[in-house]
């Protein structure tokens, strides 16, 4: 797979470390159990560690090529479980790219055939999932990893956990997720056994850094990228990806249309280390020619097993959207706008019939299985607009994706539960309530959600806010939304915006919880910036580049770095600095009630 | 006043009126009292009438000069109450505006000159505050003006408003508000003798419009202005009010320091239709070097009496900072950081004994009084970081303020609260529960508060959530934070991200709590983005100028804005197209259901 390896990326692909970081690794049990963290260099001589999304990308010596993918990290675990096997696949067609020219179609298969894997399958009757695993008392090595990577590197962070009367003064409140303080392998193992965490990582994406999602985890964030209209290069489309785990996207959804998604699709997951979603209905509506009504089982079927091969580690499928409940929606202020869910209601509508997504839930399952592709069953009822929260259609459906969950769990097949979209803050608690109730603790997943429908342009602020209340009550991946939703396309920028507000909405629900490492590294901050060390308030940020760049716009010099004082107040009105003498009044304070009365000094 | 009134604003004050926009005006039952609101105009033929702060610069029929102010709205209010007086004030002093060269003020006095106003005060003995008059059953013209501007148009509400299963399901929770569907001038009259709301309306400010922060009230939005640091023209410094309330800034509070900020005060008062605040303690520094030792009583107390003669309508009091709970920040991660806090901080370490501001408290009470300004006692000890959050110092000082509250109260003097900072998501309620305990449910008022402390660049994002969900608790005003905090002085664009962001979370509040004109609002956009409305799904945003410039550029044809797609979908996928359908599908279930089975159609 690596042979064609070249020396160097190609220019467009961000390698870049961050500023003063350098990769770590935590070294687990096993070969090749090596588990990447972020070190930051401050400039005090302490090294903060933190949880990093972006894979070898920011790891000067790993070797990249996007034409040959990244190496097979999980391929020697796969081999030595013993219970797959390699198999002629599904034979490509023209179709998957949704292109009729042959040229083109040969042009691309040329772009993307260093990538291509041979695909595996679980033996038969044999079932290859985590949960699967997990059920059977089997802790596997994607277990150890998530559980080191979770836990980070906690020696840094006593120091600032140390605090006795701190610690219990903000204590999370953790609204009955069980968070222990060190996550153990067995912890991770006893979370995907009960549905309450799943591990997304097909056997065909064996170079994914393996991570959780479960209320009991840090929060994650998805963002999600599609391919640009115009036809553009494999660097260009993999950057969105590297771009995106750059600024800490733990999962990536793949939503392409059109033309070319399939070795689009190929280009990424080959060289993704953060999982891949897909919305499979995509790819099947163009498959016949965008005509809803022409959809069939077999059709489907067939985009789930060449999606499966290819490495897709999760499932979009809207199984939830029955037809009794399309009449639901039909009072609503916005009906229906999840494209998924418009489509299979369109369908219903069309042939009078049962979705043949809910009728087949099992045969997609037997799939699932084979693979370990986990579901994420979609909301396509989800409200389009606040006032159409939380109504009979949206909880209806809910109902459903509960009695899936079941169904799918019947077969070890790991699941999450999408959620909305839009809902006010009033309303957000009781989409929890309602989700943890029907749907046995399977992960939420939601897509913000926005608690305003007037702020257009802006909707990763009104939806981080929503984001993260839903976070704190338990939801354990949120869908970004950039400021160009329901506008237009995002760019780079967008990604990054959308990105970054969502990074502010997990990580205020990890601190609300209590997550000790979320604290640490707020209060590493926190103590950089009292103590004037410019550098590593920029680089502990979230985004060191803009803090940086925002700092400099006033105080450009360098000396300001180290100024003990900054443009907002000037020397004079330093509270900081004011703040650095209340200490010695105190210490003086106390020393003079034991010496002598104050008057008398 | 209005004798030197030029045809024209110069160049660079913004009077463009915001697209599709028309100053409407609801008129009362007095001459002069015309409450303005902002009438959209959306393609479908409805007019839209929105809470309009941006006063008379968006009007085209009002005519502005900033070199001689705005229109003295209140003063045929004021004087027919015949409790006041014209007299000579205070002699302005060079040291007002901190510098020593003579020409430099007398070039600064010529700019301000057409904008002296003669200085009214109260009759010896009387007290003119809005809470005066509350008390003693009074319903003033400030308190009908603030009711109609509350109510807004009722009437374009109602269709909105009128599906009782939506109204019911999506009713707010108003988590102990009390906002009735009609706001009453007499309402208004009751909220503010009870000290539940605040009218920040100086009497030397005659040019405000009139409005209430109060929790039964719109949740309100402060922006932050200063001076530039060189010398600039009154058009600039009167530019960034301008801009503030245009974004809707509902209060600005002028933070300059430095040179000029007497004669800076002067061009803002006069040409601010919105209440402006102030931290005297700011100048009252300049007026002593810089050197808060050299702080004295009788410096500050002529400082008051400066500003409550030029119109300032609420100034920031540190008076609960006492010397005795300095020493309970010796141990916090970042100490005091409140400007205001530490330089009363500093003063009591170096007298070693207790703050004037708190000694003074009744006598500055006695100045409050004759002028109408009101208090917003300032919390000096507020945390600086999610570590500080709600320790013993912080409470120490709301305790205070809580008995401070009811000192005011004995002079009628209006007051508002204000709060935090830096306080994580699960932390936030308590705030809310130990203020409203302890200052016996008067206005709070809070920076954001941040929940987390690792996203400089972002801390706009970072305190939005806060501050909706402080909104949401009972918070009557939120104190915007741009995305340069901790980083720089925000630049206009800064300003208005600030804005924008705090608007989100003012109105997140506002749909949480139930207010009936915010939920009308998204539903109408909401209405527009389903019907494809894409010009009335801009104008209706916060920001309509963005929302265009992000749909044009995917989609910048003239045509785009009536397709009935958009860039995201595409004209195949698209979900709102395929929900027109739905609906046809429902009713013909509805008649099949009457007529004959499914199968047999």
């Amino acid at each position: 797979m690596n042979s064609l390896v070249e020396p160097n990326a190609r220019a467009p692909i961000s390698r870049e470390p961050l500023p003063a970081s350098v990769k770590g690794y935590i070294i687990g049990s096993r070969p090749n159990l090596k588990v990447p963290v972020r070190d930051i260099s401050l400039t005090n001589g302490e090294v903060i560690s933190l949880y990093d999304t972006s894979g070898p990308y920011t790891d000067p010596n790993a070797r990249t090529d996007v034409r040959c993918g990244l190496e097979n990290l999980r391929g020697p675990w796969i081999e030595a479980r013993a219970d797959t096997e390699t198999y002629v696949g599904r034979s490509p067609s023209s179709i998957d790219d949704g292109s009729r020219n042959a040229e083109h179609i040969a042009q691309l298969r040329i772009s993307a055939a260093a990538l291509q894997r041979v695909p595996r399958r679980a033996l038969s009757g044999a079932n290859v999932s985590q949960m699967h695993y997990a059920r059977r008392g089997i802790i596997t090595a994607e277990m150890e990893y998530v559980a080191l990577r979770e836990n980070g590197r906690r020696e840094w962070m006593a120091e600032y956990l140390a605090d006795e009367e701190r610690a219990k003064r903000v204590q999370g409140r953790s609204m009955g997720a069980s968070i222990p303080k060190i996550i153990t392998p067995e912890f991770v193992r006893d979370e995907v056994a009960r549905g309450r965490a799943i591990i997304p990582a097909n056997i065909n994406h064996p170079e994914v850094e393996p991570m959780a999602i479960g209320r009991n985890f840090r929060v994650k964030i998805n963002a999600n990228i599609g391919n640009s209209a115009v036809t553009s290069s494999i660097e260009e489309e993999v950057e969105k990806l590297v771009w995106a785990i750059r600024w800490g996207a733990d999962n990536v959804m793949d939503l392409s249309t059109g033309r070319d998604i399939h070795t689009t699709r190929d280009w990424i997951i080959r060289n993704s280390p953060v999982p891949i979603g897909t919305v499979p209905i995509y790819q099947a509506l163009e498959k016949v020619g965008g005509v809803a009504e022409a959809l069939t089982w077999e059709i489907y079927r067939d985009t789930l097993i060449e999606q499966a091969e290819q490495g897709v580690d999760y499932f979009t499928i809207h199984a939830g959207v029955r037809k009794a409940f399309i009449a639901l929606t039909a009072k609503r202020m916005t009906g229906i706008v999840s494209r998924g869910g418009s489509i299979m209601a369109k369908w219903c509508m069309a042939h009078r019939t049962e979705s043949f997504l809910y009728t087949h839930f099992e045969d997609i399952c037997d799939i699932m299985k084979q693979y370990d592709v986990s579901f994420s069953l979609g909301d396509g009822l989800r409200p389009g607009c606040g006032a159409d929260a939380n109504d009979e259609a949206q909880f209806a459906e809910l109902r459903t994706l509960g009695e899936l969950t079941q169904l799918a769990w019947k077969h070890d097949v790991q699941t999450m539960i999408e959620g909305p979209g839009h809902v006010p803050m009033h309303l957000i608690q009781s989409n929890m309530d309602e989700q943890l109730r029907h749907c046995h603790e399977a992960p939420f997943y939601t897509l913000g959600p926005l608690t305003i429908d007037i702020a257009p342009g802006y909707d990763h602020i009104a939806s981080a806010i929503g984001a993260a209340m839903i976070g704190w009550a338990g939801t354990a991946m949120l869908c970004y939304v950039t400021p160009k939703e329901h506008l237009g396309l995002p760019d780079r920028n967008d990604v990054k915006q959308g990105i970054i507000a969502y990074r502010i909405a997990a990580h205020a629900a990890d601190i609300a919880k209590g997550h000790p490492g979320a604290r640490a590294h707020d209060d590493a901050l926190s103590k950089a910036r009292f103590e004037f060390r410019w550098e590593d308030q920029f680089n502990l940020g979230l985004d060191p580049e803009t803090a940086r760049a925002f700092h400099d716009e006033t105080l450009p010099k360098d000396a300001s770095k180290s100024a003990h004082f900054c443009s907002m107040c000037g020397p004079k009105f330093c509270s900081m600095k004011i703040t650095q003498e209340v200490r010695q009044f105190a210490a003086d304070a106390a020393s003079d009630a034991s010496d002598a009365p104050v008057e008398m000094v």
